[in-house]
């Protein structure tokens, strides 16, 4: 089969080296035709293009590999493939979380399937394991470390027990942090990737942006000091549970007991667990990120569609997100200690405290409407 | 597909129940026909049988489950099944890892295939995850903590610095470990495990009994306490590498680096890691034992079968083990000391030292000349 890739940056030029190196019989099957390209000056491979017609519309070509990246024409360019009747690969978490369900239905009206493995958790298999868990088992409940910028940050402050911006410089200096920081820091990496995890996992589509999403950005070293005097470390987690009719789904810093083997997540690895009926917990660690491994699971996903295993063809209809099933006690810092008191279980210090027992969606209301740029919050009982 | 089940224990009622219970549209498609079980005592169930030849002999039976345990008569209702033509899955590591040359090439001779997922690491997709890796990748090595006895005996030990016979009377107590723990506490059980890991990772048979295999029974809380003070942590470790012509293959306890995930492994978990060119390091982590988890394992290497994915047909050749391609340096306590002098580099007390970088193949040659009941070896600086 032929390949049309588009971009030919970190991830496209690994998956180009890795199918052109032809090391095994299943690569052996496919070929990259053209890439796109945005410049003359990236021409660097005679397959090279600046037109991405050249792709969209060779009938020659049946999968097109997205690795992009960005909203648009990602989007546009996707879509166009999936109306040609072409296969579609993207590791563009951002995207296909944002469009889920215009592309799914894309995909099913003209009979052909988008993969996304590499779209989450880099290399590790998770979106396979989860097709391969729910052949026997319904998936129940994933958490998952997914941000590898985010937990070197919170790894090193641990170990160091030093500020948010020092770590944060140094993640951006080691390239592990984009220059501006806001979609790992915010929270806003991990949300897509709980999106296309409840995809995979529950078999339906949610709105990314009814995910409660809690940063790490006004982090201080107090607070990981609190979590560690009490035996937690902090991690920033994803998590979803299926609740039949509605889904709880959230991104939040958590305090994770430290006998818990995600508390040992060390630097910028990625650790993703799954729980159903029978096979119990299950979890994959790696590296979420770089060239190779993020490509080595977009080729994967080429092989799948080879193989024709995987064919995630099935009409898929949303679920809301309701995370008033989500209940836990949180810890809270912030100077409008007075907007909380309805929730609050014990004070830490002027500024900090644990709530009672209450659920995710009262604490999202109460932070909306105390409206401190300056507060932290995060899971104390995870 | 009608499965024809040997065994109603633990893991065989596990498989009953979950193919039964057809939750799943991949498990309608298979339904169990027959069940042997060892006494008319043990008939719970209208298709259970004291006749193996009700099953063996059954042309309507496709494949044939064995999880009666012991090499025989496992090893013969197996073959038996593959000569009349039936595919087969087995849980049984021992079994399969010492009648792996004569199994795969039945298997192969009559056009049918073996499955062993629930073999190695329980309901860990750690065979699912090799194939799928050398889809790209050829395997590099593999190491893990395959055995959950001894996982959680040295936990314990570590964590309340006890006794190793206090540690295995409790894990006895709890189930984990059986009346006559040898198989566990020798490493023999890692061995058949690294055996058929080596099986699936490098494509290629090797003698089980080649594998240096180095068990926890003499260990101490001295050892475990010295290993601390450098910072490290007892593992027991399986792993296997690649070299080409040959392989490397052991078990042997390994003072594991405090910041490794491996250390962080709680109680009676597995965590299993492949790595190879391209994906790097990628690892799978569960419960390594239990009914349903490794019933589980069974039932997906049962619809593996039914939707004709791996299908491992090809040829195998037997790789000699050599450990003279392991290097390291060991921790090794002996009352005889003096054999041990041309290796050692450091002592850390009368009978306890560090040895110079040497083969593992060296070691074994010493130990084995030593010959002295109560040694306890570990690598140092794994």
């Amino acid at each position: 089969m032929k390949i049309g890739l588009l971009g030919h940056g970190v991830v496209g030029s690994g998956v180009a080296a890795i199918i052109d190196a032809n090391k095994t019989w299943e690569v052996e099957e496919v070929s990259v035709k053209k890439i796109l390209v945005k410049s003359e000056a990236e021409k660097n491979d005679p397959r090279c293009t600046t037109d991405v017609n050249e792709i969209l519309d060779d009938p020659d070509i049946d999968i097109v590999v997205e690795c992009m990246g960005g909203l648009e024409p990602a989007h546009t360019f996707v879509k166009r493939a999936l109306a040609n009747g072409k296969y579609a690969v993207t590791s563009n978490k951002k995207m296909l979380a944002a469009y889920c369900e215009d592309l799914f239905e894309e995909a099913r009206k003209h009979g052909v399937t988008i993969h996304y493995e590499a779209a989450c958790g880099g290399g590790i298999p998770w979106m396979a394991s989860l097709d391969r868990t729910r052949r026997v088992d319904d998936i129940q409940s994933f958490r998952g470390i997914f941000n590898g910028t985010t937990n070197y940050i919170l790894s090193k402050m641990k170990e160091e027990g030093s500020d948010f911006d020092v770590m944060l410089k140094e993640a951006q200096k080691l390239g592990y942090a984009e220059r501006d920081p806001s979609d790992d820091i915010d929270g806003y990496d991990v949300r897509s990737k709980v999106a296309l995890s409840v995809v995979k996992a529950f078999d339906d589509l949610v709105d990314v942006n009814a995910i409660s999403t809690y940063g790490i950005r006004n982090i201080k070293p107090f607070d990981l000091q609190y979590a560690a005097s009490i035996g937690r470390t902090v991690k920033l987690i994803g998590m979803a549970e299926n609740f039949g009719t509605s889904v709880s789904a959230f991104v939040i810093p958590s305090f994770v007991r430290d006998e818990d083997l995600f508390a040992a997540v060390p630097l910028n690895f990625n650790i993703i667990e799954s729980r159903s009926e029978t096979l119990g917990a299950a979890a994959f660690y790696g590296q979420g990120a770089g060239s190779l491994p993020t490509a080595h699971a977009v080729v994967q996903n080429v092989i799948d569609i080879v193989k024709n295993q995987d064919p995630e063809i099935n009409e898929k209809t949303s679920r809301p997100v309701n995370n008033a099933l989500h209940e836990g006690t949180f810890y809270v810092r912030t100077d409008k200690t007075n907007l909380f008191s309805s929730v609050i279980d014990h004070p830490i210090n002027e500024h900090a405290f644990i709530t009672r027992r209450i659920p995710l969606s009262r604490l999202d209301e109460i932070v909306r409407r105390t409206d401190d740029p300056l507060l932290f919050a995060a899971e104390a009982d995870a």
